[in-house]
């Protein structure tokens, strides 16, 4: 199974919805294929099946509901979003919060189905949380600073530390990414170099007025980090 | 803007996902061509974009929330569902139930992008009061009888005539459509007899063994009733 | 079934808790008797007894669940409110926002228990959609102007006048409350004038340096217009 | 800090609530002073003050907000629960289901309050999630055996095991009581001897005919254990 060292969220963003979320897939694309570091995309749910056709690089939908396919209007089980291409989801974004039960769930549905779980968190002691529920990676990330353009990397280096010690305490498997402000080559530098796996990133790809020069420069640090 | 006298609700249900929420749709723009009877389409979330690039019908979200395009992740706002191709969007089903607010906003939201707004009401007093928000149409299903293969429009003709009087009371030119157990072309024209614009239905064709002879069987006492 | 002209909110201020909880409400069972003007105040459901075996004025929850007594850890049904002195409740508001469907069946539970169900409401038309579920008042307070000291009455007068014009529409019967930025007995006097039943304040009152004072002056203007 | 061995749940049941209620708490407390078993009680949040008011031992609330005191209509902040005369507060039990994040902040703040928090959890993984949180206590019931009459102690030995273990593996100061169908002195000494510290019942001691003999019926293996 392969986690991503880059995740990039598109979230509901005009600006990486439809074309736009697919010109930015390929863009990623052709950066894993030039650079070698995998990156995966989370489109909008609309846009889910779309992306996971255009591209080769494992694109995980935002959000699932803990269910199985049925009567289930408005909701999304996992099984349907592996249907749609998807490799994985992200579950508990600080914008989509749900019960501890539901986490849970959804992480065992998706193991079941072969599907990736991200699970984010906003602390070191949820992110302890999460890691006792197994779940393939846990991507932490401060709420204060989605969006911020202050990067969790540089401003709390040690929510990253302290994830880290407590997610290995419970269980030393698990990959952790950390997200939040994360907006240039230098925020994804220090992410790594505190001992993050990889870097959740959503409008300094999404809103960039180059996205792919954007892309390349987070991942080139990943780049030399893994090669080291 | 043209509401559909057959809506068909593709839940979650494995059996109308995917390729078989193509086949099914366009058995539907079949029957629409062959009969002129309008049929909406309502695809789980992951099939949206899929669909509606599929056929010429009107394909329907299941739920939008009150969002505008965003830093909302897991969330889908109306501008994204109609850029998918979407003509609109079912809202409050019993399967998903939201807040009165949100029902408001969701559909000025929906009316200011010239999407069309069908919203679920469980009974006639939730008809009258959906009615006060001036949706484009209503659909009033009585959860219990919802899957039950028992027909509201049989077992619960008064649901359909009170809500019709008090949605009439309020609004005169909101259509409702009907749901809930209804299975076969009796129980359709039960409903248009009663005064429903048209009707709402689910497992009936989703899991037929043939869904195109089912649409075929539930569209004709439309097309007989519309032509008198 | 008496609907109080001014109701006082707790919210979960300190401020309005525990023995000052007491002592406001005391205080507004005092202008009660002094000028005659029906007050209710609704405690946080803490203190819901304690204020009930305190005065004699009507006492409302702030909320229920439509739920009968049973195995429901952690809700509130309308049947133990009743039994713990209250008179009613307050549903929907802006701070609680509920499905349309639980405000239509907490209001049919409260109406089979005697419970008056007062229905807040932010706009006109949420006003209307409200009244057809003929709960025993409706309180409309348009969200922005919550704890904001700009009177609705003064800053949205239209707010008022159009939910008394739709919900008039709907059911003539159904007294309109009017709240949020209320301050003043100016902005009663304003409220009243423009055809409100009554005012539901909050802040106002709770953290008045004397709150009895501050009872006085807005129940004034309804005794004045009352009697007119 | 004393968590009760014995917790009695009383839900929003009739038979626990008011003058039952306080009953049943002085039953409670008769078997304390009897036998020395620390007994807590959680009833509904409309009889906390007047239980609290009424007994010496520890009263819990059945759920709080993750809030502080302030403009929060239909919501309970933890400080108001304390001023009530709680001792702490169970959290996210099956029937009131939360957020992760919710949990989090919920222990964190009564942790600031001195209020003691016992989390429910339905699994082992989930009771090492919520160990994780630091919470002062878990309480773990799976939820298909909640109401059911047949005591997870005996049916599930294998979920008490599992939770002892995995909560022992993140901190092994954390007390871990079990519920679920527990009905029985034979129940309660089952789940003692499996390692638990303690039990959580609720419809077989509020339902039963004779309160303080069922009470004492589920102390006395306590005391026996504790004596041991």
């Amino acid at each position: 199974m392969h986690i991503p060292r880059l995740l990039i969220n598109f979230k509901a963003y005009m600006e990486s919805s439809g074309d736009r979320a697919v010109e930015i897939s390929k863009s990623a694309e052709r950066i894993w294929r030039e650079m070698g570091v995998l990156i995966g995309v989370s489109p909008n749910i609309v846009d889910l099946r779309l992306i996971s056709s255009s591209v080769e690089i494992p694109v995980f939908a935002q959000h699932v509901d803990p269910i199985p396919a049925g009567a289930y209007t408005g909701h999304v089980p996992p099984i349907l979003v592996k249907e749609a291409g998807a490799r994985g989801s992200l579950l508990n974004h600080s914008e989509k919060q749900i019960p501890l039960r539901h986490i849970a769930e959804s992480i065992n549905m998706m193991r079941d189905l072969n599907l990736i779980s991200i699970v984010c968190s906003p602390t070191p002691s949820e992110s302890a949380a999460v890691a006792a529920l197994l779940p393939d990676a846990i991507a932490v990330e401060p709420p204060e600073l989605i969006g911020s353009g202050i990067p969790v990397s540089k401003a709390k280096p040690e929510v990253i530390l302290n994830s880290l010690r407590s997610v290995k305490a419970i269980n030393s498997a698990i990959p952790l990414l950390c997200g939040a402000g994360i907006s240039s080559g230098d925020d994804v530098k220090a992410a790594l170099e505190l001992g993050s796996y990889g870097v959740l990133v959503a409008s300094a790809v999404t809103k960039s007025p180059d996205p792919q020069r954007k892309i390349r420069e987070l991942a080139e640090p990943i780049a030399s980090f893994t090669r080291a």
